[in-house]
């Protein structure tokens, strides 16, 4: 049995359930209070982050080590192309959206305005959110323009860079912070990965105190 | 040819710079002012930062990317292991430096120190550069038991971890921001790598108005 300890809202923890999913590998979730960081929890993960992933009897940490795992492991169906040229892309545009967007975005938006509500770290700082609505249009423009020449982002064919830049906009389309009306092209694009069914443990997420909008769920959103 | 856009002390530059000089492929070095985000360099990488990699007419960027893609293309000698398990723990390590130990040790001692001086960004915050003193003790001893456990960082063969971590060390090095006494085993596993001619560039780098300590380049360190 493969577990998954997680954060609901967690871009990291969204990205591996959608590999997962994909794969149709099963997975027991389970919730992590990662900022108590109790002594049980630090033992699975030094790093003291989400998520950390059991398999194989094997407890395992970082998201992006996790994924490249799970690829090598359950090759099929495949979220990584063959070409060395088009897997560079692809891990490109994970990095882009785990760390860029994540530094300039997520964790902008997301965090300010969830997570340190959860964590009890205080009020969203104004400065933050107003940076992290700014930065989202640099970003779904960028990824407008990469669709503008590929049928997904890394190329022609689903990827793992679909499911890293999904993950982040799920996780911020739960607090209605993505504007869909930006770029017809984006919006496709989330629609088609939406519908998919590895998508729908993401859709029936439910936080405490932050009931999602309504068309969070709505594959006609 | 191969170019790195690159800054001499940016541990994912030199990271890059030791992958390719363990396959003893030559590299060009162009030093990038990147903190000027000229317009060449933005076109270069839209992300506005180095390293940025030409390579078979192509640019590319963001270092773990890179170093799956010189790895997948020039596979001898190898840097990362053939086993699932195996090259888990490589990349997870990847990330703990990359990740984890840039942003507690890295961004608060060398970017305090050296790069806000460079960049003109103003004085090293102190309480920065005390949180990464501190917290560099810890990630010694996180390694000091790895290498109790294994000849090399992830395993008993020389990989992308110990490059990744030897990079950012090399980095902080320059600027005497180690305490090799603290661990006899973490200073075996530098001095081991830092004899290898992989190494040699690293060592003779030089940054305008921060010369290096003597022991800097000196393998009996």
């Amino acid at each position: 049995m493969i577990r998954l300890y997680h954060a609901p809202l967690s871009p990291f923890c969204r990205k591996i359930r959608l590999s997962l999913a994909e794969k149709r590998l099963e997975v027991e979730l389970v919730e992590e209070r990662y900022w108590e960081r109790d002594a049980d929890f630090m033992r699975r993960n030094p790093a003291g982050k989400v998520p950390v992933l059991k398999m194989d009897g094997k407890l395992l940490a970082e998201s992006a080590a996790i994924c490249e795992y799970i690829e090598e492991q359950f090759p099929t169906p495949s979220l990584m192309p063959q070409a060395p040229e088009a897997r560079y892309e692809v891990r490109r545009l994970v990095s882009w959206f785990d760390d860029k967007f994540h530094h300039e975005v997520t964790s902008k938006l997301l965090y300010e305005r969830v997570n340190k509500k959860i964590t009890k770290a205080g009020y969203p700082d104004s400065t933050n959110v107003k940076a992290g609505a700014k930065a989202i249009k640099f970003h779904i423009d960028y990824m407008a323009w990469l669709l503008d020449q590929r049928r997904w982002l890394a190329g022609d064919v689903m990827t793992l860079a679909d499911f890293a830049a999904a993950a982040h906009f799920s996780a911020l389309d739960y607090i209605s912070d993505v504007d869909w009306n930006r770029s017809p092209t984006v919006k496709d694009w989330y629609a088609k990965i939406k519908s998919r069914p590895a998508f729908r443990s993401i859709l029936v997420d439910q936080v405490s105190g932050f009931p999602p909008p309504q068309h969070y769920a709505d594959l006609d959103f």
